[in-house]
């Protein structure tokens, strides 16, 4: 990491891969709610609310790609990032991310039509999430692409959960979890790709930084999604869904 | 209210007035946090959390009404609004309410530059604000004004506020409390003038319509900051400030 006498200096490709890991202490995955979670703690509502919140999320990912696109002047980028937005949103009829996961809804026994409506989604769910689209509209496309090395620290995760989730949730039938298996199956590789990505393309010191702080940024909208679904699920304390 | 068969007709002022006063039920006022700072169950270092965070909504509000200004065609509404920008920033020497707030933040032990650096500004809030001002950038002018009608809420609990907090954080000191002594001898009236504006420029059904859904929206706002400053402060389930 830099010291205050080479804040100019460009940091190695190690020094600044190893700064980008180093936000893995941010990573949502051992936020109380998805302990919660994955320890078989949550009722059917509040699965549920889960699902229904989470679909906020995953519905705004093609338009932050898109944003992406869209500011990026470079299309060897745009050309590499193109698939992201088929994969979110499918084509000539094979279901994409957010169909799969509308499969997950269906399967926790939520109604597509209740979810797609969003009359679920808590408020601060919706903000965090907005301010995520926000961001990949307003910042440069490199920042907003460094803010999607959250895809570093999840191939564990993924896995993890959906081994919990069958284990605590038998009752979810099984093509419920085809968000999870088909994500499985490609994260790891897309995040090592989107790594290299940003480690080209970050040529100062100040981008490596700007990179660095959209993926704390990234970490901070995650985490405050999970806050605002453990905030008005958590049993005992008189709050629960307001 | 209106039936299913009278979408587009538009109501009465009286209904109206009544649409936008019954949004009183999702006013803040007795949100927990409040609760907590209002019987003085709120330690120090908490206070100075809810100060250090409502700092960032004070801050944003200036920039919220020049937003409002910046979309609205109509003279004579921008010169009724413009003293609104005056009243956060000052002029001419004069403390504005911003500065009044961090005068509150130096009270309750916090340093005045920490305070502006916006460290304790925790991710949840600073999401919620930001998609207030983001609303009002967006929004067209009258759906933004309509947004501040939490005014028409707000004299009560000022004045409760200044009473319960005098009383159970005896140690702040009497000039810590000008922000809220200043605003309780305006807002009534404002928020009076503000209800008018509104009555008088919601012309059809849908804008009445867009009206409260403004207002609902920023009663959102405003809760879920609080509910992130309740997450991250309740004191017994092992979440103290992360």
């Amino acid at each position: 990491m830099s010291t205050a006498c080479d804040t100019e200096t460009r940091w190695s490709e190690a020094e600044f891969r190893q700064s980008l890991h180093a936000l893995e202490a941010l990573y949502w995955d051992r936020h109380p709610f998805h302990e919660r979670l994955h320890n078989g703690r949550l009722d059917k509502d509040e699965l549920r609310l889960w699902v229904a919140n989470r679909w906020y999320y995953q519905r705004c990912l093609p338009q932050k790609d898109a944003a992406i696109i869209a500011n990026c002047p470079l299309p060897e980028v745009r050309r590499e990032w193109l698939p992201r937005i088929v994969y979110h949103d499918g084509a000539d009829g094979s279901p994409g991310g957010a169909e799969k996961w509308l499969h997950l809804a269906e399967a926790v026994g939520l109604e597509r039509a209740e979810v797609v409506s969003e009359r679920l989604v808590l408020p601060g769910v919706r903000f965090a999430v907005d301010a995520y689209l926000d961001f990949a509209r307003r910042r440069p496309w490199l920042e907003a692409v460094a803010s999607g090395l959250t895809e570093l620290f999840s191939p564990g995760l993924l896995s993890y959960r959906l081994g919990r989730m069958r284990q605590h949730y038998p009752w979810i039938a099984e093509e419920g979890f085809a968000y999870f298996t088909a994500r499985i199956d490609m994260v790891e590789a897309e995040g090592r790709s989107l790594l290299d990505l940003v480690v080209r393309h970050a040529e100062t010191r100040a981008q490596q930084q700007a990179c660095v702080d959209a993926l704390a940024f990234k970490c901070d909208v995650l985490s405050a999604v999970l806050d605002a679904l453990d905030y008005h699920t958590e049993a005992g304390d008189g709050r629960a869904v307001r």
